[in-house]
């Protein structure tokens, strides 16, 4: 099938071609050989549209699938809540128990909202907190979604999100009244924290992610801590990448951070979309004196998958085992670019393992390279991944092998500068 | 089963008990009795936590069971999709599949994008027309959801939304900065409609349901297609609630407007969690120099609900039905009331059938009072409702006998002042 002109006719109709930037061809391959879509997905594998089966050993649904792809026993549950009805004019008594049940894992926290996606829970928890203050304005570290809230970072320097996952937003069609409403920090700089928040007098909120690339450092949760006790702050932490990956609930708790609000999004639901906003009382409340309400909010799936995801987390410790498979995978990419001679950066957050090739500015076409080759091998896979339930020890061996060979090969391709050229020109070109 | 009390213990955790203000049991009685929770749900039926059926002549999921709770058709294509996967790292192609098919309805439009929520969809249709005008200013009409850009309306004036379905919305939270940035129209009040893009002349977004309780007036279109041809102002009509349910696609189709933007939401998925914006290429196109992505939109059980409930309403001519029988229960409505010598009022928009006693300030307490009684019989009933394909000829016959005894009753009650009285001190002290 030729995937690239049936996305090339979804572009025409879809801006973009779909709605996620993460799941567009472009991110991955630049050469139109990206299977772009799949027909059945089971676990780590993938069946393109052509019935080629694939092996995902890339971002499993940008994080959603931590269970693997089609669970079966989440998707009993939810088929059977299916049969029972998922949108009523009465409530679901699954909305109450999930409420319940997250509590558990969020000590701090004393009640919980409910929301469908990622970044729509996050404007919530930004509206809750600012329901709160008179001081608007937000110091934020990390990637927070689409809304004007958090774009409106740009508008008054283009580069400011630049830092914080992905580059070159455009605030096209923000209020331009939102400028300077929200000011960057970089990760786990505590010396710019205590400065910007000086600066800021009118600052009175503080967004961080939970983990993205690294964990908090001592030294920030320090001052972070300390900012907290001298000038009640608001503290939200964004866990809807790093939240259930490493730990039953945010990996907050392994840090001494002591949130305000946490959102949860992604891996809770594994793939059915849900999120939550868990909070203080104190904060939350707040919320019952400004409209938050969504139709979309109250439909039963959401919950009921959540619920037995987490059971299922629970049941087969799903954090630890992740987090050992994370470390497992980053020392075999180190041992196999140890043995090719190849220059590898790797990250600490092991859940979400991640490699850079060092090599300056050839580095991206390296990336590319890989994904190529992987790809050639019946690999899904890019220079990052998301290590879901799913990924055996046995997947890991049989994938660290095929690394291997492909390792050799990129090795190869370095000293033979023609195949590089080649690259960079069917890059330029696509 | 105590359902107040277990309400009640929802409401310590979750602000407001619940996700969704039209489903919190005070919207209908306030007596303690209201059932609250669901178990099942089939066709028009209801099964509480304690096993009693319900008959549900109300909101039906606010709307959005548009074919009768748990259709089998629909369900059976979710279920399937559901074992092939529904969230990866490749896409979905039924993504592009209903991208094709809502083009097909609406003949304006070439682009389409994606989210679930409704609000969240405006939120996406908002930054799209703000995308295209450096004039962000909007004027507007209806009811749009929880967002800032909505909210805002009120930070001038705490009543500006009043009148448009939802009172004393209260914008704590939103930034102050967007005061002024939206201006509230009269349904069909076509003078104030001129004379307010005359006064603003930083105004270049207009804003309108597709029909809430009545249709566009001539006078009303014709002011906007003036409006449109003199000013080159975005149309963006809201079809969440209004679309699909007396035609395939929007009503507006149907009063000859001409909108650059329609969203759509509810109804569309059949009470699963999808939504679409859906717009003329000049206009959509712009979303590709903003930024607008999230990983809930690309799940799959949306795109196929939808896919599978156009196909089910084109087959079985759903809205023409759902039309005719609205008729049958406002007619049935008059006939009765007039019967029992009660006063009541009715609206135009025949799909979603509203009746509202005239009796000035006693007028709601007959509407719970009806409600009550209507709940004795064994009825979910309130003075409005969203008929579906599942309120069959048959069920509306055997409602209308009920609301025949219930008004006969409260025509007694009118007499009898004890028992409004009783009524009112109920009320008073929940």
């Amino acid at each position: 099938m030729n995937y690239q002109k049936l996305w090339k006719n979804a572009e025409k109709i879809i801006p973009g071609g779909n709605s996620l930037l993460s799941k567009r061809p472009k991110r991955f391959l630049q050469n139109g050989k990206w299977p772009t879509y799949y027909k059945k997905a089971k676990g780590i594998y993938l069946w393109t549209l052509d019935n080629r089966k694939l092996i995902d050993f890339s971002i499993m649904g940008i994080g959603t699938a931590i269970l693997g792809y089609s669970n079966s026993k989440i998707d009993y549950k939810v088929k059977k809540a299916i049969d029972n009805g998922i949108n009523t004019t009465l409530n679901c008594l699954e909305e109450y128990d999930l409420a319940k049940e997250i509590l558990k894992h969020n000590k701090f926290a004393d009640q919980v909202k409910f929301a469908k996606g990622g970044g729509e829970a996050m404007s919530v928890a930004i509206r809750i907190a600012r329901s709160n203050s008179k001081k608007h304005k937000i110091i934020f570290s990390g990637y927070h979604g689409w809304h004007d809230w958090y774009i409106s970072a740009n508008l008054s320097n283009s580069k400011n999100l630049n830092n914080h996952l992905l580059r070159n937003l455009k605030p096209l069609g923000v209020p331009s009244t939102l400028k300077n409403s929200i000011i960057p920090l970089r990760f786990n700089d505590h010396r710019q924290l205590l400065k910007l928040f000086n600066k800021n007098k009118d600052a009175n909120i503080l967004v961080i992610e939970g983990a993205r690339n690294d964990y908090p450092s001592k030294k920030f949760v320090e001052s972070i801590n300390n900012l907290q006790k001298r000038k009640k702050i608001i503290l939200i932490i964004d866990e809807i990448t790093s939240g259930w990956r490493e730990c039953l609930g945010g990996i907050y708790s392994k840090f001494n951070l002591k949130p305000d609000i946490v959102v949860y999004g992604k891996a809770i639901g594994n793939g059915y979309p849900i999120s939550a906003i868990v909070g203080k009382k104190k904060i939350m409340s707040k919320s019952n004196q400004t409209f938050l309400s969504s139709t979309a909010w109250t439909e039963r799936i959401g919950f009921v998958a959540a619920l037995e995801t987490i059971k299922f987390m629970k049941k087969n410790k799903v954090p630890l085992i992740i987090k050992k498979r994370g470390v497992k995978i980053i020392e075999g990419w180190k041992l196999i670019a140890k043995r090719h001679q190849l220059k590898i950066k790797t990250n600490n957050f092991y859940s979400m393992p991640t490699f850079n090739f060092d090599y300056s500015k050839k580095s991206e076409i390296l990336h590319t390279l890989f994904t190529e080759y992987m790809l050639n091998k019946g690999y899904i896979s890019t220079n990052y991944m998301f290590v879901s339930y799913a990924h055996t020890n046995d997947a890991i061996d049989k994938y660290l092998k095929i690394c291997d060979q492909v390792f050799k090969k990129i090795k190869k391709d370095l000293k033979e500068k023609k195949i590089l050229r080649n690259m960079i020109s069917r890059k330029m070109t696509y």
